[in-house]
């Protein structure tokens, strides 16, 4: 089936490099041998980091980050997450995305899946882990970096998924994982740090 | 707070316009007065269709497509989706998509939410519409479109989306909407056409 459905690649070419993105401009054989062109961007690849924090009435709570999204010209409620270093595994990279934006560092982490955010024009993917046990440090932010971090309980979050607050899709996604850990339905294995 | 952490265009410049994808690189303000650029794919967005088929049993089966995507370089599992032409409005393109993909016409549609994809590096937004009461007719791909059609039960698209059988994020984010739609938790307003 997968044959039946292939593209090939029959020629790459470097659309731009920017300094963030960089796209190429592929000529590739459809199942039906016409030639025809893909153009996408090239990406190392991210991860997004869902912390559950523990508030004084032993009640979990979601860090989350307001920062503004240029593309989207507002400011947008997310999950902390960012790109992967070179050489760096998609766990240091979201034990190093958590420290720097929220501040925070975790007793224990859970891998849950992953997303691909943009499946027709880029090669992206984002890795999807929970942090629990969180104990408060310094935020490292970089120079270029404004963000905000607070936190909800997840039936205010689930709320603003519903009625159009949140609409960045990795943190939709985000909450799909939420809701079935929390009913138990979908598990997950926990490993100390 | 949003003023806190806008971002000001100062001007503005077109990397590329290529076949599918247009990007552009801005100048813009940060809140300390730096000045940095911003790379980004402009879009005109998208929608997405939630297609519920009732089975000869009357249980719901959910109408999905198997496709090739280049930049995954590898079949994907994913709803009917498909970008906005000149001047369409999203339900226009809502019905058209599910149609030439699938050959289904919907008589009941409602509309869910809205997500954004990329927000680090793309202005694309996906409308998100269900569709139940479901006639088959002919599907219309164009020349260069390959995509298989499928359907499966809720609780069968719920195993993949757990176990990584489907990555696609807008897809996942249609779980959300699916598993608190046909929880009761989140409702929907049924139109008749």
């Amino acid at each position: 089936m997968t044959e039946q459905l292939s593209e090939i690649q029959v020629s790459s070419t470097e659309l731009f490099q920017g300094q963030l993105l960089r796209a190429c401009r592929d000529e590739v054989r459809l199942p039906n041998g016409a030639v025809v062109m893909r153009e996408y961007v090239v990406h190392p690849g991210a991860v997004m980091v869902i912390p559950l924090l523990e508030n004084a009435h032993g009640q979990i709570e979601l860090v989350l980050e307001r920062q503004f999204r240029y593309p989207m010209g507002r400011v947008m409620i997310e999950f902390p997450a960012g790109k992967l270093d070179a050489r760096e595994s998609c766990f240091d990279c979201a034990v190093r995305e958590l420290r720097e934006e929220t501040g925070y560092t975790a007793a224990q982490w859970a891998h849950a899946g992953t997303l691909n955010p943009l499946i027709a024009y880029s090669t992206e993917f984002i890795d999807i882990w929970f942090a629990r046990h969180l104990t408060l440090g310094q935020r490292q932010l970089d120079d270029e970096e404004f963000l905000e971090v607070f936190t909800v309980v997840p039936d205010t979050f689930f709320a603003m998924c519903q009625n159009g607050e949140i609409t960045d899709g990795k943190t939709l996604v985000a909450a799909l994982w939420l809701q079935n850990m929390q009913s138990g339905l979908w598990s997950l294995d926990w490993m100390s740090c």
